[in-house]
């Protein structure tokens, strides 16, 4: 695998124009921040000064700017969006393949070619392995687990027995996909007894999952997440929910059990949803927002945190108000 | 250990009437989602495509059903809770014993047998292990911790020095016990003192801890957990914290330092219970709902998330409105 | 290094006076849970019977209660600021000096001395490392990362590549720092392309960081946390932003991407903070409250959670009439 790239194979995968041919860089980064072997880009006024003081061997900007420019630029219609499709290329070309010495991988695994697996990464019985996947360092890979081709698994994280993983995932660090649901039926005595939690977690191609992120996997049916679905960090989604297709969920936010979300919903950080409901696809829910009833009809929008920011001093008046709302003699 | 059980076994186990003799099944699992060595149940009529098609070998249901059932059956009244209590029947038989060769054991740790400790595991200087008790791969026990027999800890888990966790506990992914509590004193200069965390975290006996949850261990005194508590992923639980006997708390939640919570509470998902206040027994606290007073009298319901779904252009009505509540002028 | 210390030592590195000389102490306990060589202190008449029953050899205490105490004392004027005092001088005397035999480290890692790095830690190419750090069990620090002195990193935790940790730093269970921010831009056929997230994180000194918590690497710049911040746990903070000097945040509080928060502010546990603002020097957030705007003026104090507890009935009734809020035709 190369190291990184030169301009004009890198103008010709961004389908843009190069000034100068044969120069070569190995790195992304930003305009501030970059080296003599950077690539970065330049698409906003306020980044000009940046612009001039760059290290950066390659700039990719637009036709309007190459002028600002002295050394070697990509042109391209939009530069932010060239930019982050140079990340898979350069992600691809860096990562090595090794399976380390100290990783512990049960005997009856199948593992594909242009693995890495980290030093003390553990791959359980019967665990199947695409080709060009990354296992982090201290990684726990549960029995019957499969994984797709050109995923990534970050450090630390585990994957509870019987998942299967897509094509092209990315899970981060210290996230849980497939522990135990949290189900309990209440005895007589009022101690819980926990029910079976036999289902799987089904995860599609192209989906992200943030670092510390829980997953549960089903009771008896599964919770599936759909291709392209994107999740934050601290995310809960719980036993038997089932996310659609692009959807984005944002950080902090749970989603409780059994559920279902339609496809590309947009749902803000700490937004709070209630088990058992559908949501409707396209569907937008605010930050911090708690949901409670289905929603039936694609494309709302919901909201219930305040437009403002409340000062201790009014809210201590409005809520006392509030205590009153309604009330028969008020 | 068997890997299995025979029909009688089982319905005798349930105290329940086997329809056929010597039938083995090895696994748990949904209509739709068993083997030919599974067993299932049948409870509800929407499933009843799936009790006609499975490849169950047994199928747990009611009296009525039976004749629904074209295989082996073993009759109960509730073949729900019945399917829940042979979880721990087929847990404990498929746990392997094993003490892998990579684990890090300190060798005054006092083992008891029948124990399974995963790969990369780490168990600290003068541990103590109860019988039976599953410590899963890159699990790290720290110094002078006490685990009852019968626990299970998942892979990636802390249990932090001196914690003592108690018989038949369930500890998910992720979760981290004992860790230093948020406390500090504010210096003149501004800057922030770290007061001693010397206390433990006392777990009692039953209790399930979710997923990345978090429990501090006390400053002075103690933060307990008492037997039959359950807690779902991504919980926050401070330091000096009490949780009463058989309270359920849902995913995200946060209890904040030095606050009690009485017997059988019911707290929901992502709700957020202020520090150094104490709550009554049997109180229930719907999900997303703050609690920043003392409950005294038992068996209340808390809530404050709207019982409907609030769309944005509506919300922004609402909200504009509520800044002026209450103001002389209005 | 020593295992404890003697009463004058103590009084003198406490600016207090001692009444016996040559007492020798190695812990620090409540005084209801000492030993005979703990050392503990009291601060508040409720705790007299714990003073008189007390195992401890030492107790620092006030001069005025001096006659209450029958062994030896340490008389300070703040006898619980004194025992916070403590709290380094007692870690710092028990921290262990050893790199464990199946650590993993790269031979090109920089090292300091009299480190401690535990069982199945992972330690990336190029990473330095200060004098007197700690590094637990099954952590992970990537390539490129910088560790300043005297700083601990607990058992579990992930620190990706090009971090940058500064001085007496102190960093929990689980926590995962430098993880991937949440960025992505939305081609035209719906799906999400991911965009390269390149910038590092860079905490000061003197910064804690809660167990699971999750703070994010800059897109193209730096996230930054300043001298003397206190995070606790299950706190998400976004790419690009950045935390004054001083500030606090409590648990389970999420800072979307690119907000930046002024010096010695205090954010309250579940508060939630949008993306892209700024907030002032001071500024206090009260627990579970949402900041969706910038806070221009510092010293200012929000609130938007109920300063009483809502019972459930109340609430249905509140927002039954907050529904029609109004509305034209109310």
């Amino acid at each position: 695998m190369p190291d990184g790239f030169k301009s004009d194979y890198i103008a010709n995968y961004l389908g843009g124009e190069s000034t100068d041919n044969d120069i070569y860089v190995d790195n992304l980064s930003s305009l501030s921040g970059s080296t003599k072997k950077s690539i970065s880009f330049y698409n906003d006024p306020k980044f000009k000064d940046d612009l001039l003081s760059t290290k950066a061997r390659i700039v990719i900007l637009k036709k309007n700017d190459v002028d600002l420019r002295k050394g070697a630029s990509i042109i391209v219609d939009d530069p932010y969006l060239a930019f982050a499709k140079l990340s898979n290329l350069f992600y691809q070309s860096h990562k090595s393949t090794l399976i380390h010495e100290n990783a512990s991988i049960f005997t009856n695994a199948k593992l594909g070619v242009n693995l890495y697996v980290g030093a003390f990464a553990v791959i359980g019985s019967k665990v199947s392995v695409g080709d060009n996947v990354y296992i982090g360092a201290n990684s726990v890979i549960g029995d019957n687990v499969k994984i797709g081709k050109d995923s990534i698994i970050h450090p630390n994280v585990t994957i509870e027995s019987n998942v299967e993983i897509g094509n092209c995932c990315e899970i981060l660090a210290g996230a849980r996909i497939g522990t135990s649901g949290f189900g309990f039926a209440r005895e007589i005595e009022g101690n819980w007894l926990k029910i079976p939690q036999v289902g799987k977690v089904i995860i599609g191609n192209n989906v992200d999952i943030g670092a510390n992120t829980t997953i549960d996997r089903g009771a008896l049916d599964n919770t599936i997440i759909h291709d392209g679905v994107k999740i934050d960090n601290l995310v809960q989604i719980g036993h038997n929910c089932e996310i659609g297709e692009n959807t984005i969920i944002a950080g902090c936010a749970g989603i409780a059990g059994s559920t279902k979300i339609g496809k590309n919903c947009m749902i803000g950080g700490a937004a709070m949803i209630k088990g058992h409901i559908t949501i409707a696809d396209d569907t937008i829910i605010s930050g911090g927002t708690g949901i409670g009833k289905n929603v039936e009809n694609p494309g709302k929008r919901f909201t219930n945190v305040f437009p403002y920011n409340l000062e201790h001093k009014d809210w201590l008046r409005i809520s006392k108000n509030l205590k009153k709302m309604g009330k028969k003699n008020d």
